[in-house]
């Protein structure tokens, strides 16, 4: 694939990010399994459905653009996920877990905050504006996900320290 | 390593993130030189410059807790810096790869926020207080990052646009 233009580093960027999601569809449910705080459970699970219909507004602009719904291998993603699973293998359930599956899902949410908030700004440039809407949607939706887990951080973080004592 | 406390898991993710300034370090000057906005290239040198410094506060939270200066293979970064690598030779330098070179960087910098968010938020917890005005100077540095490039992406973005008409 060679880039040109804006418009191709658009589309990759929207492959880009639809690979990530998908894998990220794949990764979330190994790691709400292992959670053991069943707040944290829950929201990992809720983030789940939100990343499917995420998928889905992808795809639309992929119609949008009357392109095929067809992704592009996410590199940052893969390295992210790799190392969420990588924690599993290093922890054993408990609160430290549930700690470190925090710092892994928000380094997750922050690599989706950077990517979709380059996408609006190059579907903005673009005059894409029915994207933006979409993306903007889902750009709210990540930045809401980091603050709850951020919430949920401070019991988690609590309990982690308390069960060294 | 087997991870049991949140010091253990505070010890692991100081290590990941080591490694992951270091490999930035590595990593910058290659980007910077592909990079053909002037502002954009001073940008990403100058960023060189602090995480050369955050990897030395990072240095001296191993030196206080008395351990030794040792990374671990950080696979999220890994991934970022392999993303960047893919791009240099998707692109010709030119407005449209310095827009995806702010991608790219910006993906990095929240990678950082949220490290570091973490790193801070279980030094807190743990009462490690020199480790985390540290920890918190290093954070402030990468938001500030991550703005410029929101700052310089406005120009370059309308440069790229402009370049397919």
């Amino acid at each position: 694939m060679s880039l040109e233009t804006l418009d191709d580093l658009f589309l990759h960027d929207l492959k880009d990010l639809y690979d990530a999601e998908k894998r990220l569809v794949k990764a979330l449910p190994k790691l709400a399994r292992k959670a053991q705080d069943e707040e944290l459970q829950t929201a990992l699970e809720e983030h789940l459905a939100v990343t499917e219909k995420q998928v889905e507004r992808i795809e639309q602009i992929f119609d949008m653009l009357d392109k095929p719904h067809r992704g592009k291998k996410c590199l940052g993603m893969e390295g992210l996920v790799n190392e969420g699973a990588e924690l599993l293998e290093e922890v054993e359930p408990g609160a430290p877990l549930d700690a470190a599956l925090i710092g892994a899902a928000q380094k997750v949410e922050h690599y989706e905050i950077a990517g979709y908030g380059t996408l609006i700004a190059h579907a903005r440039q673009l005059g894409l504006d029915s994207a933006v809407t979409l993306l903007e949607k889902t750009l709210a939706e990540e930045k809401e996900a980091d603050e709850k887990l951020t919430g949920i951080a401070s019991h988690i973080n609590l309990a982690a320290a308390e069960q060294e004592e």
